[in-house]
């Protein structure tokens, strides 16, 4: 390894150390983002944005397959609307922006920009809803939206971020309760399919719910310190906003009725949950669903006669089935280059040298287990495809594995604060419902609670918190 | 005809009588916008937005395919970023609005809603280049921005659009240029190929560049009633951002040098392009390649039995191949669908009734010129495709044709004035170059300078304006 590459492998924080400082690295060095002058607000870079890219297209499609549509309202919303839904603006208004000026004038009504949009597809519902053939409305935008952090972390918790706002509009309570579902259960197909990451499916408590919702649906993810992170959610809020938006419509008995609506999101923040899933001491891992690149070759002894060629034509085959890069650049040793690609996490490395080419083979290396494996030419699109597949479904095992080995149960609040200390993760409890345990466990342990899963278990009969009679069952973890 | 298909038809302002108020017509009986409580900006819908997704689609894949990378800057712009380039900051500053409560607090600086990125982008561009071997760097932002216009028109003038700003940097001015003329054949591709609107290009006089730009390059269109519209523009700025921003690389020879910038933009100002370029008095008239629905089926007699299956059938069928819509609601007539499809502007419909089932065949109408053709139900697929492509090809040949009946030639202001009332259109002249002269004709006429055409011809030998000797061709023509 010359100066050169141990300086670069040497750039990155320990991941054991200080995860915190690992990741914003990761986010530097694999060229995801960087920071700017604007506050708080980051720069999507190519790479970074290449993969936000991916994880639209594959989740606009399932989105339009379950009869979503896409629209575009304004970013800016007045305080007036903000206003309408109590809850909704007691949680959001201390963390909006405001425009108070517009071109040279000030502004007669101060308009903010939207935190979430709520109260925007409300005030339009309410124009566009009259009767109940004009339900369902299942819309949708991609967009950019702002909430002003105080501490900020790329991509995790940026002021600005980009996302998508589900806004949904039904007839009856059922029908939107069985959106919210069929949306968190999309959220978990891109979480677990897409981006390798298992999660947890449930419900957050009233405490944790979205400002304005009845109920709040979540996906819950570990990160690899531990951690948790929601990573998408999806709200019922019956009647909320119809209420004090005078959404009514006339229903198949000619009677006026309010409608009942949810909303669901997912953001950029996924790609955070990405490098923090799976990123090791070498740098990102991305899963090769999502990779921009699937696959780079690097060419060995590059200004041999016959090498570069090789490696081109392979390339020109390749790219017409994978994402790939072919990379020949000459002021870098080979060694770097395999550095830089594992830095940006490239699922396979292809090594093609003078040696190779004469033997009619090349040598893949694999991003998640580091494993060589040499391959006949003639066989390389195939063998390339099960492999790709083969560490999708591997660093889904390990992000799993990790998950269960962080996963505890605890009785009762020592045990609690012993295994939450111990082994950071998630804990499962039994809980009596009240917001006061909810609150103590809090602050005693600096878990959140995550949800009630779906799954359900039966841990014992008792309070994790009071020892109270309880048949709540729910998982705890600290949180990003 | 029934009473209440009169009136849906009857809703639209003629065009002939007031083309500004059909055109608003049309954006809100064909469901493609909306107006909202924010003042100038508007809710783009469903039908409007799959307009939108499908130039994005075309476009992006044309953009990638010549080397362009997408990335994603903060909507938000410090004033001392945006003060930096005197000209531009001239240009934009009185029309944008600016955020100066965040959260809770007054902001120290103030943060204007980007109008466009010029300045975020050579802030970062500053850090980012370094060597030579940096660039060139061709970035892109799909995105919303904001210019607080006074007087707003639904896709053609909003306070908020959509767009896509392209920012690039290059080590000469030869690669610069090369990429602004790129660009510019991209957009006329748009243009031409998608969205079949003939476009002239050429080179805005200095009078009406971008402010900042050392050239502006353009696709200017004709609309309908005659009006020109400036459709994309491709912006080179050469040093005139690199300098104030500080944007230095160390050049091949280790000697340090200023880079080479362009832009170039795109909008949902296409969307108001193509509704006026080909609308008509039966609504919205959409070219194949670029309508959300290419083909819609309506069954006829839909209670008989045994239609509603084969609608069905047929578009199970189609809807592999094309994007098609089935019309089954009951509380329709045929006729009011019909109507509704056309002023939905679906190129073409297909009417399927008892008697065409038992025949084995259907009746394809054309919305370009309403011609009907019986079709066997087995080569109908074929026979769609042809259709569609000689739609496309027909509404192309159409638009062009109004824009060479609307263009006249002048040799004096006299005939300048007399043709452009007599036939408001483009008119062409020769020019001495000067501003005086350029702001003259627009007193006198109302008509801005459009571009001096790629493609040069010779008129005369003097200026339209001043009679002095003039070897300028150039293009003239009221605008929106």
């Amino acid at each position: 390894m010359s100066k050169n590459e141990e300086n670069f492998v040497k750039e990155i924080t320990n991941i054991e150390e200080n995860f915190a400082k690992w990741y914003t690295d990761i986010v530097i060095k694999a060229d995801l983002a960087d920071y700017t002058d604007t506050k708080g607000c980051i720069a999507i870079k190519p790479y970074g944005y290449a993969i936000w890219e991916n994880i639209q297209k594959y989740t606009d499609e399932k989105f339009k397959a379950s009869g979503v549509k896409n629209i575009y309202l304004p970013v800016l919303i007045p305080e007036s609307l903000l206003n309408k839904e109590k809850e909704h603006v007691e949680g959001f208004a201390p963390e909006v922006a405001w425009v108070t000026i517009g071109g040279q004038d000030e502004l007669e009504e101060k308009l903010c920009i939207r935190p979430t949009s709520e109260t925007m597809f409300s005030n339009l519902y309410s124009k566009w809803v009259k009767s109940w053939r004009d339900l369902p409305m299942v819309y949708n935008q991609w967009c950019n939206v702002l909430r002003w952090e105080k501490e900020t972390r790329p991509f995790l918790r940026s002021r600005e971020f980009l996302w998508q706002e589900g806004h949904t509009i039904h007839a009856t309570a059922e029908e939107a309760e069985e959106r919210t579902q069929k949306m968190l259960n999309i959220y978990a197909e891109v979480l677990e399919e897409l981006l390798a990451i298992p999660v947890i499916k449930g419900k957050k408590t009233d405490k944790e719910k979205f400002a304005g919702a009845v109920d709040t649906y979540t996906v819950e993810t570990l990160m690899h310190d531990g951690r948790a992170l929601q990573a998408g959610t999806s709200h019922y809020f019956g009647q909320n906003f119809t209420k004090p938006f005078n959404i009514v419509f006339q229903n198949k008995e000619g009677k006026e009725e309010y409608a009942y609506q949810t909303s669901w999101g997912i953001s950029t923040r996924l790609i955070g949950a990405t490098i923090m899933a799976h990123g090791d001491n070498r740098g990102l891992k991305l899963p090769p669903r999502v990779a921009p690149i699937q696959a780079v070759i690097v060419p060995i002894a590059i200004k041999k006669e016959g090498v570069l060629d090789k490696a081109q034509e392979l390339y020109q085959k390749l790219n017409k089935k994978y994402r790939m890069e072919c990379d020949t650049r000459e002021n870098y040793t080979p060694g770097y280059k395999f550095n830089d690609w594992e830095m940006r996490g490239v699922p396979v490395r292809i090594e093609l040298g003078p040696r190779d080419i004469e033997n009619g083979e090349c040598v893949l290396v694999r991003r998640d287990t580091s494993e060589k494996i040499v391959v006949k030419l003639d066989e390389l699109e195939e063998k390339l495809d099960t492999l790709l597949e083969n560490i999708q479904k591997n660093m889904f095992e390990e992000c799993k594995t990790n998950m269960e080995k962080r996963t505890s149960t605890a009785h009762n609040l020592d045990e609690f604060v012993e295994k939450i200390n111990s082994n950071q993760g998630l804990i499962k409890t039994m809980w009596c419902g009240s917001e006061e345990c909810e609150d103590k466990i809090k602050e005693l342990t600096g878990a959140h609670s995550r949800c009630l899963p779906f799954e359900k278990e039966v841990i014992d009969d008792k309070c994790v918190c009071c020892g109270k009679p309880a048949d709540k069952f729910i998982i705890w973890g600290r949180q990003y």
